[in-house]
């Protein structure tokens, strides 16, 4: 069993939303893939006795518990003062921490405020944890079941003080046994439905298996420690198998894959390709989506079909679209000089697209080299997630037609 | 004295730091707005035990607690079975939350996936909160003293049940004393330089002065209850005679404003006028910012500098890149038959752009009927930074136009 972990942040801005709690993600993340069990986030702000009864629930519920913020001067900084209180350690002026708050100014040609003297008064039998990027200098104390450690809560000093003086710490004292997360990120069918399409894989009972719908639907698979390479490779194959074509990239088995533009950029560059895009419906997103990636030639967001007929001196075909798109990306290719040509269109008036319960249907033509390849979703939603979704649909379809390149496939050639 | 809030979100995503809780972020915001005292944030995961356990310690806490995720359709959702246990209210299936979920799928011509239909089971005596956005239907119960509202965790589905369905309950039920919050939005100034351009502005003890920075610095002033509105609205006046044209909106006064967007929407109906865009350092951001924006004809993204040149038949000029863009803008305005043409340019190189340690120069023409105006900015930081700055440093071109076509004011011609 792995030991329970919790995050505790304490700060004003946090909980009256100023800022969002950035440190609870980073160190969620460093302490899972450590092998610890994280079981609750929890933020308060600066009052004393919140405090004092958070600390001590804690110290009754977890193994372990990560803190971060209240360790700065002002009088709002009560992380040392609840800690005292709460495990009965009253505050102790320790005058290697002072020293080091006199050495931080000094260093900078700055005279210490005497506010910053208090940073010097540590719970009685806490370990000092020195700070090297700033005055505050967090301390660990194990009270009851729990060994807290105390952490500033700027971002930069608070990594640095993790990595640097915490993390040997935990794996010195807790026996950890990480389990190993495995995301398979799809594109082109929803939750339910990639439910239903797995529903014949059987999943061992020590496996979890979970969603995350964003703009793609990711199917996580976490693993316990020690678990057989070959049987996660056939459980994640078989997944794999079931969706087929929908999976554009497994995280978890070697290096990372990043997102379908990723996975795209891998696929272009390799190919050597260059790509010409006309957009409708994603107006500039799909542009925006592929930031930096220099098989990108140009990409124009065109307002109405009329307009994208105007512009290439063609009278619009409204009864048959993928012809007309066709035409336009054979356009496209040849004044842009580019080997691949993507023409998203919809025929739908602004009312339709602008109103949420009502869907457009965006047609994606991809002309690569010689050889035509079409898809065509419906979309509904507001128009943000019309926007979002016409995006990804239309850079999937170029995904696509890389897989039926791949040898042993037929060429999908219309 | 102001009612108790707790916010309490349900997701293994986010224990497990694979998602930041903005959700907690944007439900504090809007509940100390209110007029809420907002006192802790809780995540757990989806085990139902921990679940009970948080559901019981609230109902004896707080005075209010807003819940987010768990709703879905998936056996890891666990939100209204963990209501049932936690409050002895078992689930009951709602015949009108199930109508609307096989409706919600028959808009979208697809028949309802088996599992939906979990997401009717709501516990006993619970109002169902209808989600005009998704499958999911949110529900409220009181217990204790606390009362619940329990919403998706897609934050586009919780927000627009916040906004539509618990912010007129919550103003019903609760007798609140709002602080009130004017926010000052601003480009063009850096939050240092705002901090001492109005440093003579004397803000009275009771009145906190706040400030963010994210793509735009926002100055926040946050004034106690039953504040004396004329005292109000003389210091909001002398703080943005300091800013002066930096300011683009301010919040609170009124009706809302929105972004920069939302400003230039106005600006751009009520003159009636259409615009055309050339974007380079965006890519696309520009044209994904104005959505739905019917003044926006075209937008196109190209790649390069010889590029562009290439592709209105010029010889690129780069030793007067703004005479170049001029000429392009002209062009542009005739091409899309656009009284407006915007026209954005760099010169440096692609490994410069990508090099977050070095800036780019991006140079922004507008011409406006026979009128040409322009504004060059240097860009620093990472590849997603420059987009996002030379998308709005762009687009505030646009927005000073307006400014200069004030009664009284000289119009810059060049």
């Amino acid at each position: 069993m792995n030991p329970l972990l919790e995050i505790f942040s304490q700060g004003e801005e946090i909980i009256r939303g100023q800022i969002t709690d950035t440190n609870a993600t980073w160190l969620s993340q460093h302490s899972v893939q450590l092998g610890f069990n994280v079981v609750r986030h929890t933020a308060v702000g600066d009052k004393l006795a919140d405090l004092v009864l958070l600390l001590q629930e804690i110290a009754q519920r977890a193994d372990c518990c990560l803190c971060t913020g209240g360790l700065g001067p002002t009088t709002d900084d009560l992380t040392a003062e609840a800690v005292a209180k709460a495990f009965n350690l009253p505050l102790l002026f320790d005058d290697t921490a002072y020293a080091q708050i006199k050495q931080f100014f000094a260093h900078r040609g700055r005279a210490m405020p005497e506010s910053n003297s208090k940073q010097a008064w540590l719970p009685t039998g806490a370990e000092r944890l020195d700070n090297d990027m700033g005055t505050a200098p967090g301390f660990a104390v194990k009270f009851q079941r729990c060994w807290f450690a105390f952490m500033p809560g700027v971002p930069s000093e608070m990594q640095h003080m993790y990595l640097a003086k915490i993390l040997p710490s935990l794996t010195g004292r807790f026996q950890l046994h990480p389990a190993r997360l495995i995301t398979l990120k799809t594109i082109g069918m929803g939750e339910s439905a990639i439910q239903e399409c797995i529903a014949g894989v059987t999943i061992p009972h020590d496996v979890q298996l979970g969603f995350r719908a964003a703009e793609d639907v990711q199917v996580k698979l976490l693993f316990p420690f020690a678990y057989s390479e070959l049987m996660l490779r056939q459980l994640v194959a078989d997944i794999a198998e079931c969706l087929a074509a929908c999976v554009y990239a497994i995280d978890g088995l070697g290096e990372e894959s990043g997102d379908l533009v990723a996975t795209l950029d891998k696929l272009m560059l390799s190919g050597g390709h260059r790509l010409a895009v006309l957009e409708t419906a994603s107006q500039g997103l799909l542009a925006a989506k592929c930031l930096g990636m220099e098989w990108l030639l140009s990409a124009s967001y065109i307002q109405s079909l009329p307009r994208v007929a105007t512009q290439f001196s063609l009278v619009p075909m409204t009864d048959d679209i993928i012809a007309f798109a066709k035409i336009i990306a054979r356009h496209l290719q040849q004044q842009q000089g580019a080997d691949f040509a993507l023409v998203q269109l919809y025929a739908e008036q602004r009312d339709i697209l602008c109103d949420k319960n009502q869907s457009i249907i965006v047609h994606t033509v991809l002309l690569a080299g010689d050889m035509y390849q079409h898809e065509t979703h419906s979309i509904g939603g507001t128009l943000q997630r019309k926007q979002k979704q016409a995006a990804l649909m239309s850079l999937d379809v170029l995904r696509r037609y890389f897989l039926t390149r791949k040898p042993n496939t037929s060429t999908q050639s219309q």
